[in-house]
């Protein structure tokens, strides 16, 4: 067995891409980022939907569910615990933005090691920030987990204290959006709400698994366009995605949040890997 | 002396890039797109300009002009003709969006043929087409070259027909902004107007010329926010960048426009290479 292959890319263990690839020239592409636990791929369907959902809406040709998981296999086959990076690109092309009549999608899969966190961020919550890098609104792109991050890069880039674990953005139109790498839910009396993401925001993976959770449990739930306002006035906040599960707001900027059961609750009923033990 | 090479990454002849440049992750970067003609980058010095301003604004270590002054004579010594262009991201990094503290920029400078555009698109002018994508207005990215150009690969994708040259863009505000590829002027009543970009677009390098020709020369200009209707109103129309100089606008969807004498005055005020003889 081949051991310490830490990129394919079209099937070919390469560590470079060309220089005249559409994912460097314009972040013509989409990315997923997988967790990995016990040598297993987890919430692994729901990230190829999320990634074929977003095929469809930029004309990408999709790579296929058993190519993407024989390669997937073949990379982490030697690997605990660690993260599996899908990015997709629409290939190389002549200069400018038309697409090439018969584009040939670059594949790659990268392997990185697991996150570290500290424990504290699920136990006792997190310290966040309100960023003051705003998400622009644009239907055509809204929902979808492309390569033009530019917008996250500057908000991630608005704290160096490590004490701080995330950042809320808000979008253009003043309206509460997610994380800079992770989905926001509040909670009010009981029940749940998380920003629709019509205008911008990506749709994430771990935000998909608690709305379906809420609609089998019969939890109430909203998904609505939230105004700042609204998550001062909640009991409960909390960040999501599929490589840290659930992690509760303790302190937004001067704000102070308390953990709720059903956060608690939510936190245990999470696919394995995802709450530390 | 060298021959045939194409690409300089940090001055070292290569075709490839590190599968963990964060170009290719976020598009975190910046580029230009620079006419050679005669042997010489036409408007050199002011594509550096945008270049290092648009460094500043992402707060991107800048190269400096002797370096890609020195690597772009290298790389066109025997181009007579072509187009240089320059990308600049913010190297490698670990996983995540968080900039490293010493970011390592990867310089890339690449070689391409020069374009070819019939000659008409000078001549009698174009035909264009209004885009249904819009550009979405977040001020902290307006007027920067920088890789997030998903919104214009997905207006280019509008159109196969090759008797369309170019697409108007309009701002999710509902404002005109820009061509997909260049930057758009109207003219009424023998004045130049063209978009503010506080909003959205791309700040280019042959808008800027021109406005400084404009106001060398004493020609009236204004440079505010448009609205679709003001299009459609006005007597000339003209799409421009620094790889082309200044097409002229035919018809745009059913509307159609004269080429005003002034226009066909400034096509010929522009740096050489930029009309066709």
């Amino acid at each position: 067995m081949e051991v310490n292959i830490r990129h394919l890319r079209n099937g070919t263990p390469r560590n470079s891409i060309s220089l005249l690839d559409r994912g460097l020239h314009y972040g013509d592409g989409l990315f997923e980022t997988i967790l990995i636990h016990k040598n297993k791929c987890i919430l692994w369907k729901e990230h190829l939907e999320r990634l074929q959902d977003g095929c469809k809406r930029l004309a990408l040709p999709s790579p296929g569910a058993s190519i993407l998981k024989k390669e997937a296999k073949r990379l982490i086959h030697t690997t605990q615990e660690g993260i599996l990076k899908i990015i997709l690109t629409r290939g190389e092309s002549e200069r400018g933005y038309a697409i090439p009549s018969h584009p040939k999608p670059t594949r790659i899969l990268s392997l990185f090691p697991p996150p570290f966190y500290p424990k504290k961020n699920w136990q006792e919550g997190i310290h966040a920030m309100i960023c003051r890098t705003q998400l622009s609104c644009t239907p055509d792109l809204a929902g979808i987990k492309h390569l033009n991050r530019l917008e996250q890069v500057l908000a991630r880039s608005e704290w160096k204290d490590p004490n701080i674990a995330e950042g809320l953005m808000q979008s253009t139109e003043n309206r509460v959006i997610e994380g800079t790498m992770s989905n926001v839910f509040l909670e009010k009396e009981g029940v749940f709400h998380t920003p629709s993401l019509q205008e911008c925001g990506v749709a994430g993976v771990m935000r998909r698994f608690l709305l379906n959770f809420f609609e089998k449990a019969g939890w109430p739930y909203e998904v609505r366009p939230i105004i700042p306002a609204e998550v001062f006035e909640a009991n409960s906040l909390f960040f999501c995605n599929s490589l840290f599960g659930i992690w509760p707001v303790l302190q937004l900027d001067h704000y102070k949040f308390c953990i709720s059961p059903k956060i608690r609750k939510l936190q245990k009923c999470l696919p394995p890997g995802l709450f530390p033990s």
